[in-house]
């Protein structure tokens, strides 16, 4: 082996750029916690004119030529997206390379066919940067809780739709107002279509339930809602039960159709959390996830979900770690996917609603809408009635159901003649 | 190799004991996530009468026989305290086995030297559950953020303390009241020498300090302060400037005799902290970890510091670890003390304090308290002034200072023929 440890950089933008940085300033560090240099062999690029940082012998657009070039020990992929960054994962794979990752989008729908190449040839994968940022959590879900049973992963991991529900609560704005602010203060991309409809939380809870449950589960197996139904009415009728709205990843042991615990439900949706819980106080572009184990209890990890610093934090501890796995001449703990739980249905999945109507203030007709709950096989935990006038608002939280039952029950619900509007309906969460 | 990994228990109390249990319950999830089983080769304790739990043929009062068995791949060590452990861990360590310990006291005082003789043999020696319970903490200061530079962690890692100072700020309770309080729910032992006078909070910090900055850092270079000090007064001074008292054992990087950024400081004592600071949240008896790095930003780590079944989560994750090193033929990393950084002295270390003194309200009175402490070189950040009759209270929250010119101001201050009394003392953290 040679002197120093050679590394391949796909991708060079902002969390590309700094992976480099850290790499140069703390060269003499990462060299002591190694036991060997890391040198940068080479950056693929699209556009090298755009790189004037970069040393331009170091530039090329021949990505797969870099990542199978026989110097080469270690790739870091910050490319994002399924193509090319699959083909080229796959070569340095196939050439003997480990890499390092934080390609949320690939690893959610593929993760199994690049893990099993990775066993294969005897090399890493490691992509704790994929979900929340610089905040540990893959690596003590995969190690540190190796000898335990998760009940549940519950995690704000989007920093845009936290900041936007953040400031929804605050201001008492709509959805449109607060992500024109994000937009406006650089937390929301001019397509935020990723972010806002869940698509990347959701990416985030197949890589965190495969994980947890070791079970393969994908970005298609994972229920989506994105929060831009979310309304300035949902945000205030929270606050009025002492709850606030936050966009969660859950994760979940449930039972089975058979009633054994054998399956596992992944879900993205707003939802309202008591204020009291730790995560209702995480705010802004922040991130945190809370885990439910058998023995370990309940911890929660918390920092920021994203920026280029706190994601080249997560990539280097990563190319640490395969590094020295690489000297020891060994590979690092893979995924095991033996459990092989299956994922419940969303319909099938228990949840609670919190469900405002405005009715008609007449006797019966409280009686009404708890028969169409009762007719659904939903039982209510609390119900308030306040009249004004000759109309009067009705808002119902419900005990766990299927949530297709729950679901059923507001369509009824919006037929009824009694009920002049439904005007919020969302899922509760850690009541 | 044989077909399953043999493994020694070296003590069987609360932790050892569930360590057995989630060992038999979680038999067959173990056996897939290592790739192999893992069979209890024998348990060492010094009165095999009182496990009648255990199979009889497994119990022996020869510990080192056992540890040294050629059949043994594995020791975990949970009998606490330096000897027998440290006898027992070296001979492990020697006879080639890898060692899980949950023993913060031997890890602080001589961590050095088992590491030492750990890399010599080429077999692991993983702690994660001596500090903070079933928090996934050690794991990801030594691997997840090995690319990153850490500046500070503070935490709250004495649940016992933690629980009294909870129970003095809910109620109003002195210490000696809340202590006893605390003995009574079984938060406390009998003797709470260890846990109320900071010993044990102080071995955790040197742990910490140890990983997180690459230096060697024993217990006995940590400066310790209990909360047996700490009055109903100095809580509900807290109160009042918005903050709560915690027992806070805190590891930072700080400037060198000789201005540079080489030194670390490493101490354990009670501070008031704002309430709006994510550690005053911290409960009862739960631990969290407060970690500040370059890239990373800021990081929180929460959950249940103590305890058999959240303890042995910590041991058997670190288990499984050590046994798929064991199996793959190499060692995980190690701790690397390269950096070598001193131990600044307490009196050299930058700290804030809160100071309320009861004078005699008479002109003059403020500006001779205040002389008082530009005289020793400390700024004053507030003060608030409230009369009564012919005395007032002074409440002083200075900035950063030496803490050796801050205690030297206050024990001019007890002497101060204006001063009538020195109601509260405490550091400031966080503000």
């Amino acid at each position: 082996m040679s002197d120093s440890l050679k590394l391949a950089l796909l991708g060079c933008g902002t969390v590309g750029g700094a992976v480099l940085r850290l790499l140069s300033e703390q060269s003499d560090d990462l060299a002591a916690r190694i036991g060997r240099r890391v040198e940068v062999a080479g950056v693929a690029v699209r556009r090298p004119d755009r790189h004037p940082e970069v040393p331009a012998e170091l530039l090329t657009t021949d990505a797969e030529g870099l990542v199978t070039r026989p110097d080469v020990d270690l790739v870091v992929e910050v490319i994002g997206g399924i193509e090319p960054a699959r083909t080229l994962i796959l070569a340095a794979i196939g050439a003997g390379k480990s890499v390092v990752s934080a390609n949320k989008t690939l690893l959610a729908e593929d993760g199994v066919a690049l893990h099993a190449a990775a066993a294969e040839a005897g090399v890493d994968l490691y992509y704790e940067a994929a979900v929340a940022g610089a905040i540990p959590l893959l690596r003590p879900l995969r190690e540190s809780l190796a000898g335990d049973q998760l009940r549940r992963v519950v995690g704000i991991v989007n920093g845009t739709t936290n900041y936007i529900l953040s400031r929804m609560a605050e201001t008492g704005a709509g959805f449109g107002e607060a992500l024109a602010e994000a937009t406006e203060a650089g937390y929301a991309e001019a397509d935020p279509t990723a972010d806002v409809d869940g698509f990347d939380a959701a990416a985030k809870a197949a890589i965190l339930a495969s994980l947890a449950f070791h079970s393969p589960v994908t970005a298609g197996d994972v229920h989506r809602e994105g929060i831009s139904a979310v309304s300035a009415t949902d945000v205030a009728r929270a606050a009025e039960i002492g709850c606030t709205v936050k966009l969660l990843a859950i994760c979940e042991r449930v039972t089975g159709a058979d009633g054994a615990d054998d399956a596992v439900a992944v879900r993205v949706h707003p939802a309202m959390i008591p204020t009291t819980h730790p995560l209702a106080a995480v705010g802004g572009a922040f991130n945190a996830v809370f885990v439910e184990a058998e023995a370990a209890g309940e911890l929660m990890f918390y920092g920021q979900g994203a920026g280029g610093q706190p994601t080249a934090s997560a990539v280097l501890g990563d190319l640490v770690a395969v590094a020295r796995n690489r000297l020891a001449g060994a590979a690092g703990p893979g995924t095991t996917g033996y459990a092989g739980l299956t994922v419940r249905p969303m319909a099938d999945t228990p949840t609670r609603y919190h469900v405002s109507l405005d009715v008609a203030d007449l006797p019966g007709v409280l009686a009404t809408v708890a028969q169409e709950f009762a007719a659904h096989g939903v039982s209510i935990a609390t119900v308030r009635q306040d009249g004004h006038g000759d109309a009067a608002t009705l808002v119902i939280v419900t005990h766990r159901a299927p949530d297709s039952a729950l679901a059923a029950t507001v369509t009824r619900l919006r037929e009824m003649s009694a009920v002049r509007g439904v005007t919020s309906v969302l899922r509760v969460e850690g009541l």
